[in-house]
C-alpha cells in the first residue's frame, strides 16, 4: 500500500519490440487473441505516426504530474511512458518541456488515459502522443504515486516493460513474456493479408475466400427479392 | 423476424444523387426541412471529403461484421454502405480488406454509427469513411443479420436506396423518394445563398437582409447602454 | 429578467489582448493562477490557430441563432464571439454565410458551448472557431436571448470584454480587468520555461530543477529494485 | 416534408396489448428475435410499474411541447404516448398537468427520449415515464412537429400503434402486425422459462440444462488448476 | 487571483427564502423566465426531498475538499452548501462525518456538481444532498480554494446568498436581489396552474385551454387520415 | 492467449471477507489507502445493500454470457460473480434464471462493467447486483472467454479470489494478501470516525479537530469581508 518507484524492470528484446511497430495496433491486437486494446477513447494528437517500445507505467493522482517527472529518469532509449491517472484526470498533465525531457532520454511517446497540453508543439517537435484528451488546465506535483507498477489504461493493464503498439487506430498492450510469439503470428498474419489483399485488389470477395456462403445458410439469412421482402 | 439479404433494391435516379454531393450535408439537410441528419458524432475519419450515393443498409450485431461481407457483394458503382450495429459497437467493424473489395466494385464511402480501423490506410486508399469512432478491436463473423432492409443510424432512419450525403459536417439521409425534390430545393437554396454572401462581403448584414430587427422587438430585447443595464 | 443587447461594452488595452496571443491558452491560464480554461470539451475546428480577442458575450436559446445576428453588429475588429447556448445544443448554429460577415467586420474567431456547421469552409475562409460539436443540423431564429451579458461558457464565466485565449490546447477566459497583470506573470512564466528548456534539451531533468527529491522522500516514495519490490 | 397529425391509426388487438404486460420488455424483446429494445439510456421513474400499449407517436423540436398538446387528443384509453425529440432534449417537456390530462384520457404511460419534470407529482399520480433525463428546465410550444408519423426512439423506429411494453428494465417495441405472434412466443418462452426455474432453485444448473459443456470444448476452454495455469 | 473565504455575506430575506421551496425547482426556474436551471446531471440521492436555502459557495481543486471544511464554519442555518470543483470531480468529496457538522450548524443541503460517499448514511441522517455522482473515492485536503466567490455550478454561476430550490426535478439558482419578485411571480404561476389543473382532470385539454389550434393551423401543421397521409 | 476456467483458486480467509462488509466499500477503499475503487459508474440496481465476498472473476466478450454459465460451476458460498465483457457490454447479461442459479450456490452478489436485465425480479429475489446499466437486451452463448483470470473491472484490477466490498457508495476491490491488513485498518478508521462523530455532533467542527487552519492559512486563503473583497 506504500508507493514505489521500481528502477530494474525488465524489458523485451529490442529487436521484437521494435519489429512490432511494423504490424499496427490492430494486427497486433489481433495476433495476441483479440486483447490488448486499451479503447477507443484514447486517441493521437498527431496523424500518422506508428511507434513500438517498451512501458515505463506510471500511477499518478488525477491532476498531478509528480510521478511523471520521477518517470522520466528511469526511462531508456525505446521506452514509452505511459501514464494512468487513478480517476478521471481532466488536466493536460505534460507539454513541451516534459516532452523534451522525454526525448532527450530516447522516449519513443506519451500514452495516458488523462490528457496532455502544448499540443501544437508536441506534433512540430515530432513527440508522438495518444490521449483521451487535450486540455489547457495544468497539474501539480503533490502527490505520491509509483512508477513501474503494474496500471489499468483504459481496458487493459499494462505492466512495467510490456510492449507498447500505437498507431492511428489506437493502442494495443502486449504483455513482455508474449512479445516474441506475437510478433511471429503478427508476421503469419500480415502474410495471409497481403495474399488476399492482391485478390480483392482484383475482384474477388471475401464472402467466397472465407467461405460466408455455407455460414450465411446455417444461420437461416435468406435472400429475397424486394417483392418477395415486402410480401412477408 | 428472420433475417435476409435483399437484392434487387431501388435507387433513386443517377444524376440526381451526384448532383447532390455538391450541396453538401448541411445544405441537403435544410433542403428537407431540417431533417435526416444522423447526429454529430458520426464524423469523417479524414478532411475535405464529400461524396453522395445510394445506400445499402446492413444491420449487424455489435462487434460481428459476417452481414458486410454479404453486403459488398450486393453493392454497385454509386452505393455508400451504411452499416447499424443493434447496440453500442465499439468495434473497428472494417479495415483496408474490406474496404478494398468495396473500391473495387466502385463503392463511394462507408458509414458507421459504429467503428473501423486502418484508419490510416483508408485516408491513404482515398475511401472515405464516416464513423463514430476509430478503434483497433476487431470484429467477428459469426451472427446473422440483414442487407437492405430498414436501419436506425443515430437518429434517422435509412431505406435502402435512400441518398446518403456526407461531408465535414456529417451524414444526411434523403428518402430516395424525395431525391428529386430535395435535390431542387436544395438548388434554390444555394441560388439564395451565393446572393447573399456577395452582400455580406461586401458589409451587409443578416440583421438587415433577414428582417430581424423587428423580430428582436416584437420579442422584447432592448438594446441598452452598459450604465442603463447595470442600473436596472 | 428580460433580455437585452448591450451595445458600449469596455474592452481590456487593445495591445495587452493582442501581446496575450503569443503565449497561448495553457501559459496564459497558469498565469491567472490555473484558471480560466473552458473545458477539454471545446475543441478547434482547425489545427495550429492561435488567437485572442475581446469577447462579445451571447446567450442563446439552443438550437437558435438570432441572437447571433444581433451580435455581429455589436462587434468590432478585435473581438471573439462568445456563443453559450442555455442547455445543451447539438446544431451547426453558424455557417459559412455568418461567418462571412463576421470576418469582414474584424471579428477573429467564433467560440461556442454548442456546434458549428459548414465547417470546411470555415477553414478555407481562415476563419477559426472552438465549438464543441460539428453538426449539419440548422438552427432557426425564433427566441429572445442577450448580447454582452455574463455567460457560462463550459466550466468558466465569460463577462463581456474579457479576453479569450485560444489555440489547439482549448479556450482560456482573462477577466479583463486582469488582463495587464496576467500578461505580466505569462511573460514572467515563458521567460523561466525558456531557460529550462535548454537546460532539458542538454540533458538535465526536472526532478533536479524543479527540487523534487526531497518531495518524494517526504510522501515516502521508496526507490526499490523489481526484486525486492517483489518480496513485499 | 411537411407536418402532420394522423387522426385514425389502426392498433393491434386489446387483448393482445394488455397481455403483453404480463411477460416484461425482456421477454418480449426475446420473443421479437432480440429487437425492439429502445436502448439502456431509456429508464423509468419510477420503480415496479409495468405497461403495455399502443404507440401515439410524436416528433418535436428539442424542448418545444406544442405537438405532445396535439398528441393528448389523438389519444384513446390504453394507448401510450412516446415522444422523440428531433435531436437531443435535455428539457423537461412534460409535467403533471399534460400528465393530468393523459391520465383522464386513459394513456397508461407516457415514454420519451428526452425529459420530463414534475416527477415527484407524477410518482404520487401513479402516472409511469420513462424518459433519459429528470430536468425542471421547460419547454415552449413555437414550433411545427408531427403526430402518428414514424420516428426514432433511441435504436429502435416506432410507428403509430405499435405496441409498446417497458418495465424496470426499459422499453421494448414491437410492431403492430408482429404482436399477435410475439405474444405467443412470449408465452412459449415464459412457460420453458418456468420449467428451468424450478430445476435451477433445486440446484442444477444451465451449464447441463443448455448442454454447454460441449461448446465449451469446442472453443477450447480448458479447465486448468491455478497451479498449471500460472506454469503457461 | 489569491484565494479567499468572505465571511459577512448577505442573503435573502428569510421568509422568501422558506417560501420558495413550496414551488419546486421547476416553477422557480419559470417564473425566473426559464433561467437558473443547472442541469439535468445534477440529481438527488434521495426521493421526495424539497429544500430551498441561502448558498455557501465553494470552490474547490477536483478531489479536494480542504475549502469545504473552511465553507462549514461560515455557514448558518438555512444555508445550502454549493461545492463546485473547478473540473469534473469523480470523488466523495463529503460524507457522513461533514454532513453531521452541517446537520448541527442547521444546513439545509448540500448541491455539487462533484460527488459524495456515505449516501445510505446521509439518506439516514435525513441530510438531503444533490450531486453528479456518489463515489467511494476519497479526498484529500491539499489544495487552496475560495468559500463565498461566484462558482459555476453546471450551467449556472451561483453567487453567494443567491436562494438554491432544489427538489426531485434538480436544483435551480434564484439571483439574491430576484428572489422577492421570483417568489411573486412563482405564486402567481401555480394559482393559474391550480385553476387549470381542475379543469384538465375534467376532461378539458391543453390544446383549447391554451389557444394552440390556431398556432398549429399557422405553422401549417395539417389534420390528415392515415389512407390520405399515405398517399402524399 | 487461450481461454481457461481455473478450477481451485485460493480466497481470503472467510472471518475476514465477511467482517469487511461492516465497514462498506468507502472506508475499505481509505483502509487500502485510497485505492481499489472501480469507478461512480458501476451502480447497485438497489438500495441499502451491502456485501463483501471472494471474487469469481469472468472475463467474457461483450453480450456474450457463455463464460457466466461456466462460472456458476466455480462459485462456492460466499463468493461474488465479477463479470468483464473485454468492451462496452451494453446488454443485460444476466437475469432471474442466472441468479436463481447463484443465489441456490451462496453467491451473494453480482458485479460488473457490463449490464443486467430482470431487474425487478432481482430485487424481489433480494440478490444484490452492481452493474453499469440495467437493459432488456439479451446475450448471447456462442464465444470463448475465461474463468478465474485477471479482469479489468473499471479502474480497477480483479483477481480471482480477491475480497470485493459493495454498497450504495459503489464496489472497492481489496487484493487477497491484503485483506486482512485491510481489515485491520478499517477498523482503526472507524473507531477513530466514531469519536469523531461525537465530537461533531456536539458542535464541534473539522477545521478545528483536523488542524486545517495552519494549512489554509500556509497555502495564503485570506479571511476577508465582502466590502474588502469587492474593493480587491
Amino acid at each position: 500500500m506504500s508507493h514505489v518507484v521500481v528502477t530494474d524492470i525488465a524489458r523485451a528484446d529490442a529487436e521484437v519490440v521494435d519489429a512490432l511497430a511494423e504490424f499496427g495496433s490492430a494486427t497486433v491486437h489481433e495476433a495476441l487473441g483479440r486483447l490488448g486494446f486499451v479503447g477507443a477513447h484514447i486517441r493521437p494528437i498527431q496523424q500518422d505516426a506508428v511507434v513500438s517500445g517498451s512501458a515505463i507505467t506510471v500511477l499518478t493522482a488525477p491532476g498531478d504530474n509528480l510521478m511523471v517527472h520521477a518517470a522520466i529518469e528511469q526511462a531508456q532509449p525505446g521506452d514509452i511512458i505511459v501514464v494512468a491517472p487513478l480517476t478521471d484526470s481532466p488536466y493536460g498533465m505534460i507539454g513541451e518541456l516534459m516532452a523534451t525531457q522525454m526525448q532527450v532520454r530516447g522516449v519513443r511517446a506519451y500514452v495516458t488515459s488523462g490528457g496532455v497540453r502544448d499540443s501544437t508543439e508536441l506534433r512540430r517537435m515530432g513527440f508522438p502522443v495518444w490521449s483521451a484528451l487535450v486540455s489547457a488546465q495544468g497539474a501539480v506535483k503533490d502527490t505520491a504515486g509509483s512508477v513501474n507498477v503494474p496500471v489499468v489504461l483504459g481496458s487493459a493493464v499494462v505492466h512495467p516493460g510490456d510492449v507498447v503498439v500505437a498507431d492511428d487506430d489506437g493502442v494495443t498492450v502486449v504483455p513482455r513474456l508474449l512479445a516474441a510469439d506475437v510478433l511471429d503470428a503478427a508476421r503469419a498474419r500480415a502474410a495471409k493479408e497481403a495474399a488476399n489483399r492482391a485478390r480483392y485488389a482484383s475482384g474477388e470477395i471475401s464472402l467466397d475466400l472465407n467461405a460466408l456462403r455455407p455460414v450465411l445458410a446455417a444461420l437461416g439469412v435468406d435472400y429475397v427479392t424486394q417483392a418477395d421482402h415486402d410480401r412477408r
